[in-house]
């Protein structure tokens, strides 16, 4: 079991019905994608041809920044609002929709922009199947 | 006039089409809001009512999140994606609403929470004017 | 092969003379430890006991940012300055020693300390045999 | 009176001795540092001579991301550590000094270089006092 399974097994509270299945894998994938997105960013400043991946670039830091949030907002249980939670993992949708569109123009050329885009693909879907038990 | 007004003065690109005087408050209110939000969640905390305001330092938490990746976004016109940029501004308004609404049921004992009870609702109005300019 | 590894095997210069299996480690724990704080701390605002754990709350509060803004920080190669990598990872050892202290008191009564303050420890680890290879 | 400075006003506790002017002083210049830090980056991205600034990029996202959780920190009363506070703002006039360093070197030919390489230099000043008041 992973830590944050552990750790939501300890919550002293209910989890606003939420699926706990669901947020788990909707955290774990955020994180990751965090962390291609980070690495993506920077692997594109550094490639020959940095000027067709400077709107890459741009994108996986606005990725990275939102699916960082909302890994975050998704286990603070005791300030759930379900509005706020609906609106930040739809903006996390886009956002991974975004970063993939951009990525997957690259990802014949640079192996990082594959793996990211891989990524972002997979942290949408969690936060889709998150989002649809979420009221 | 502010940094940040001039650093988007000497922006080597157009802004996307976004107002630059709306895109300047938005940044300045949620900075602000920023502020206000981690400040009011840490004196919750130390309230001898602690007990009800756990769901504000919560919420506050939330908000100071929110509102922090969103003033970096709207500065970032290398990745702009209209889609992103909308959801983004309409989730940072649905997190000011939640946290105005707990912090104005406090604001009477609180002063901090009747401060950022302003602030959120100054950020949000900001968020909005924004948005109205996103295409 | 996680994301992240495969993103640095696929980076398109060399890592500065860092280690690349202790930067992959240190990723993963600072990730982890960023999960736990941020649900520690909020686990900690919904116990009947509360008051004893605010304290807890807010240095977790304080990890988890730090754990984070760490993890970004030693993947983002292009920016790289020996000096700021070694003072951030110092304060990262800090901020999991404090959390890590204030957890353990707890550690009997909340699974969800010993947990998190588990975590900090081997995130602190990870951090110090990181260090030990930055120039 | 600046919202931060009424939100401490009304901290329904001590300050840990820091001092408050120090403390405004230096959460303001580092939510202002991280606006032009974030905008700066964003900004090389798109030069003609984009080559030249990737390192800048790469230093002003790592300044961004460690002058914000300075920000947050530094008024998280409830969870201070003396040991944590002073080592992270030592790490943040670090990445301030890197990022001052790297924007003078293009500040002649990019006017967000040199205000950026101003607010960073302001901000590691801001952060130098008010470490002179953290026990």
């Amino acid at each position: 079991m992973t830590d944050i399974a552990a750790m939501l097994d300890a919550y002293p509270a209910g989890l606003n019905g939420i699926d706990q299945d669901a947020l788990i894998l909707c955290v774990q994938e955020c994180h990751n994608c965090a962390q291609t997105c980070v690495a993506c960013a920077d692997a594109c400043l550094r490639e020959p041809d940095r000027a067709d991946l400077t709107r890459c670039a741009g994108v996986a830091l606005i990725c990275a920044d939102i699916v960082d949030v909302t890994s975050r907002t998704v286990v603070r249980v005791s300030g759930y609002d379900g509005a706020v939670v609906r609106s930040l993992l739809q903006t996390c949708v886009e956002a991974c929709r975004a970063c993939y569109e951009e990525c997957r123009r690259h990802a014949l050329n640079h192996e990082h922009c594959r793996i990211c885009g891989d990524a972002c693909h997979r942290c949408a879907h969690a936060c889709r199947e998150l989002l649809a038990t979420v009221r």
